[in-house]
């Protein structure tokens, strides 16, 4: 089986917006054995939307549309629909009567041409929306494929806004597609390695998942990380997560320590449970990503327990003042140096009366350095590791804009803590 | 004219990977004063393309492929474009020896397949790729309407990776298509506010806005902030320009200081623009937001010319340890309180000899507050902001996800400065 979604609506065809419901939508047909092998963007064009469902009823099993559900005259989606299946549109009453009482709930009179999000296509059932107010819709059909066979389609219209969409497709799509489809039992892992070439993973591990011809193996590749995503599918649930667990053990073998997590969490997840587990309190000082290490932990619920913030020390004299740096070592080194990033990460531990203290200093572009640091590259960077007996300084050459420099140096702050405390 | 992009890749048909360079190709397209009809997203699969290419063919005038250009089995953009022309393909000895050169210069021998890449479409032009190795590829053909007539029509076919891409786009297509298409002067500009809803600034400037009806103007709403662009076409530059200014003016009288940037700055430039005008120096003390706000400060270059950096004072025990907030004043009051977002603001100023201090303290969730701070909301936020003399305080209440809130919180504290300083 193979599906079709269809993103409705003007504004993703602008420079500013893009479809991204798809993704959502393609996870959930994929964990049904379907698979989607055309997307497609249609602005808000009656006869472009019509001709679009016209071909895509030609081309897949089921079509998904999500968008122009609304009330006003560019929301058509409905009509088009209806138009391509040679059918007509009728009024609901119940759905008016439920649009009339939504209203009422607020105190507002409701637009007259919110009657339009009533509007049923003959032979269709309507989907509840708690969310919104338009109602989606499931129409199942017969098409004729070129040999002038009918076969069974079933088109989907979904509203655009994702919190619509996403809880419709899951409360009522998802087990009415379960039941027409043959049943199925999937399991699905991810492990996920920081800073190694993907080339390398899959020089590794290629030779070992092409064994299981069962098991469908994705490597992605995103900033400063990789994920292994692992999907199988059996006749019982029970022997789909044997042979995907089978699968990640071996994997797990042969990358060793590189693997940092074997059921999906963060790499900052991680390094905070590890913090938490062994009672070590961390505190941070950042110069060149100025901050961006602290916010990426903090943005985990509970971080606190063992994340407990530092020193954000981007002018060099705050070093100085915040992080009791002796204002000599940095002239006479330069802000970027082993020196500095040492008695940084010693220096914030001290004031922040913390177990462990990390710092970052570097040049992240785009202008050179300055003064004592006249002459380094940009991308030189220095990550030291305090924990009050032993200081580590890690020496780094990144390349890239300044976005990335800095964004891979707090990837290497997390996996040089998370290495240490293996 | 209308232009449909195919984008090429059974990755974007996964949950992980979704188009983004149909965006950049839209807004160049847009520029030339052609608009974006179709978007489609097709795997690796040879009839699908074909037909794709074929459909793509009689709905627009411009197709640009993007993807499936590489030297792999499953690179078959030129192929199925031949074949939906009903060309052949012939092997480009210029573009092999290239090929060969560039292998060389790398000194690593060339895999065969690589010569896949030479491919060359029957009649189309080859564009040099200084990015990577295949070349993109235009063609222009004459293509039946379904009443018969023949109509120009232009394919091209561009690689995959956004840098090849888009370098491709600019130096070799822009200007091909700029000289098939009438002349054309063009004038944009961007407006940004923040924090004020939609709706607001929409009923405000339409009335404006409407009126110029030869100008596009368009509303985008973000994370806290809106952008109004505007756009206009006219037959010289000069009277282009000339319209799109007088709009903005007319926009920047009635929404007045509201308005944050007048030509796109983003509101991190404009504070630390303003500061540094005035020869003032910030440091900020962070709760809630963990190094959010000074690191989106820090991510503009030269940011050290007025912002210094600061605290992150995620534990209770580091605002008295890193910004001398008295403890007893945080067991009194609760971290999240106005009396301790004073105290913040007043001592991170002077633990870093700044002019100006700003503080962000709050709940962002998903747990509620602990100890002193028991029974306070989540969304509860009090941001400080002192200058030696006087310290304003500024409570917020916010909605949404942990993300959200300290994201909105940022916004705020920024948005405090800038009025504070206008």
């Amino acid at each position: 089986m193979i599906a079709e979604i269809i993103a409705v609506g003007s504004e993703m065809l602008t420079p500013f917006r893009t479809d991204t419901n798809s993704l959502f939508l393609t996870e959930g047909l994929n964990d049904l054995g379907v698979s989607v092998a055309f997307k497609t963007v249609i602005g808000d064009n009656r006869d472009h939307l019509t001709d679009a469902v016209r071909i895509a009823l030609n081309r897949a099993d089921i079509v998904i549309t999500s968008g122009g559900l609304g009330p006003t005259e560019d929301d058509l989606t409905r009509n088009c629909v209806a138009d391509a299946l040679g059918v007509e549109l009728y009024k609901d009453p119940d759905t008016i009567a439920s649009l009339y009482k939504r209203f009422a709930e607020r105190r507002i009179p409701m637009p007259p041409n919110n009657e339009k999000q009533a509007e049923v296509i003959d032979g269709a059932e309507l989907l509840p929306n708690r969310n919104g107010s338009a109602p989606g819709q499931w129409r199942d059909t017969l098409w004729p494929t070129p040999n002038g066979d009918m076969h069974r389609k079933i088109i989907i219209l979904l509203p655009g806004p994702p919190n619509e969409l996403k809880a419709l497709f899951t409360d009522e799509c998802i087990p009415r597609l379960a039941a027409t489809l043959p049943p199925r039992f999937l399991a699905k892992r991810m492990l996920r390695m920081a800073l190694i070439p993907e080339s390398t993973v899959d020089a590794r591990t290629a030779p070992i998942y092409t064994k299981f011809t069962d098991v469908e193996t994705t490597i992605l590749a995103g900033s400063g990380e990789i994920q292994l995503h692992f999907v199988c599918v059996k006749p019982t649930q029970e022997a789909a997560e044997t042979r995907v667990n089978e699968l990640a053990e071996l994997i797990e073998h042969e990358m060793g320590d590189d693997i940092f997590s074997s059921h999906g969490e963060s790499l900052e997840e991680i390094v905070l449970l590890m913090l938490e587990m062994r009672d070590l309190k961390l505190a941070a000082a950042e110069s060149m990503t100025g901050g961006l290490l602290s916010q990426r932990l903090s943005a985990i619920p509970n971080a606190s327990r063992s994340f407990h913030g530092g020193a954000v020390v981007y002018a060099s004299e705050q070093k100085t003042n915040l992080a009791k740096v002796p204002f000599d070592l940095i002239e006479k080194h330069g802000a970027v140096s082993p020196e500095v990033a040492r008695a940084l990460a010693e220096g914030i531990r001290e004031v922040a009366h913390c177990t462990h203290g990390l710092s970052i200093t570097g040049l992240a572009g785009p202008g050179a350095g300055e003064g004592p640091d006249e002459g380094k590259p940009v991308g030189l960077v220095y990550i030291g590791f305090a924990d009050g007996e032993d200081t580590q300084v890690k020496k780094l050459n990144l390349f890239g804009d300044r976005d990335r420099i800095r964004f891979w140096s707090s990837q290497h702050a997390l996996e040089l803590i998370r290495r240490t405390l293996l």
